[in-house]
């Protein structure tokens, strides 16, 4: 059965994603995507550092980039940077 | 001959990085390696989706991401997340 092992990174601490991805690895996920937009692909590259320098050691992970087109708030087309790291246990 | 077509994202506006790429892709560059560190890794996901959705169609990107350990001002150890693009046409 594939659940979804996807962590969107928003506003919240890098710790918080850490340990949300800690969690669901300690569940019988063997693989945990990391997602992030904008300014926040930063740290997405913070949490998957963190987690596998500090916490996981030998995760593999890929990292795949791309554009996504969302509406600002005058519903003009806007593009987006996306991150999408996948780590592997 | 290897050049060193490494482009590293600071202050600048994202425009100025997709026209340095572009300006080595003109010359004989076929690849062009994007870096950066910390907050700055976000408009390096930036620059090389401008580039290749606006101006070099056809390019391929492969993504790594690290961690380096530099020094705070204090002389302290701290660790920052590195993000390495690297197009090729």
């Amino acid at each position: 059965m594939t659940s979804d092992n996807t962590i969107y990174i928003g506003k919240k601490p890098t710790m918080s994603y850490v340990l949300a991805a800690i969690t669901q690895f300690s569940g019988d996920a063997t693989q945990v995507t990391i997602r992030a937009r904008g300014r926040n692909i930063s740290q997405a590259v913070d949490v998957a550092q963190v987690l596998s320098h500090r916490f996981i050691k030998d995760l593999k992970h890929s990292v795949q980039i791309g554009t996504e087109e969302l509406k600002d708030k005058d519903d003009r087309p806007m593009r987006v940077s996306t991150i999408e790291i996948t780590l592997t246990k």
